[in-house]
């Protein structure tokens, strides 16, 4: 695909909440639903929605509305959410046992198989379902099970030292909730978890 | 302020990792900075991030880089992040106490200063300095103490009713960990904390 045929980051990262609230109706028992339905629990326009989809063709007639199993089936497809996929989560404490221990993010197609925490007091011990390792086996055992995402929940200083380790071990995406900006060559993506700076997008607008 | 004028949420996005980044490098002791060697910490180009600022006036010279203390004391002055926030948390199950006990966020200018929670185990017992109150209380101390910040951490089913009583409160921004789309008006702002949506914006790419 050429770059000019790529669809801008941006869309890709409004389709996740499309997919979401798509499969709320549908849990609803909702069959069909429109762009402007769509829009108004997205607090979001009906054209940018339409506008969105139509990067990936068309999935509905002017009129006729979305059938929601198929949008949903379509949209997995496209974010590849179509499979499971596993996940290394590095740091146990209280966050990462959190998320260890989060149905949601299992429920939504991702699995968290390996976890990791240096302090030796938590090694061995179990958090949804897995047994927390000693961090010094985190090369090994995302090589051995070829594991593309992680989820790094380790405190700010140390982040940076973890993350160079997921590199090398082959992650491709990480979900950093350390707060702190990391640095990874071009091919690995990250995507900040980070409280207070969403906190302060808000205040920005009510100063 | 006319529309026109209005700087894109976007950008307004973009400034609180500016901030979070020239702190870290603050915090090195670095003093001064250019927009390529940030651009090159946060992985984006140094256009983008000259082209964000310049929507807020100038704060450096063509090639003499920017004096970091300024510019971190400009970007709080702009995103209102050079006084304390109040904020309120509902849901004090594993994920609300890790929050409640992020020292990180304190330390970027938030203090979770309220907490509930409907499990009666929960109630009166203490994290982070604070004591979980009855869920019941949510509109009485929301309105007396006059805050404007929630942290939403209950889980999915619950969420919208939660939500909502948080805007009748008087709330005007929601950090939404619920997995869960939420309908509140068009005043009232949602940040959404979801795993599995930023972890499937990243699969996309991998498939």
């Amino acid at each position: 695909m050429s770059p000019a045929d790529r669809v801008p980051d941006v869309v890709i990262g409004r389709i996740p909440l499309y997919l979401r609230t798509l499969s709320q109706f549908q849990a609803q028992g909702i069959r069909i639903t429109s762009s402007k339905e769509l829009a108004a629990v997205l607090g979001t326009s009906a054209d940018q929605i339409r506008k969105d989809l139509s990067h990936f063709g068309g999935f509905g007639k002017q009129g006729t509305g979305y059938h929601i199993s198929y949008l949903v089936g379509q949209l997995k497809r496209i974010l590849h959410a179509d499979r499971e996929w596993e996940v290394a989560l590095v740091g146990a404490g209280s966050l990462g046992s959190a998320l260890l221990n989060c149905k949601e993010i299992n429920r939504r197609g991702f699995a968290i198989v390996a976890a990791f925490d240096r302090d030796p007091t938590r090694i061995g011990s179990q958090a949804g379902g897995v047994t927390i390792q000693d961090g010094r086996h985190i090369e090994d055992e995302i090589g051995l099970r070829n594991i593309k995402l992680a989820i790094l929940a380790v405190p700010g200083p140390a982040a940076q030292q973890v993350a160079d380790t997921l590199v090398a071990s082959g992650i491709r995406g990480i979900l950093n909730y350390s707060g702190l900006a990391l640095r990874v060559p071009e091919e690995v993506m990250v995507q900040d978890m980070d409280p207070a700076a969403h906190l302060q997008r808000m205040t920005y607008y009510l100063g």
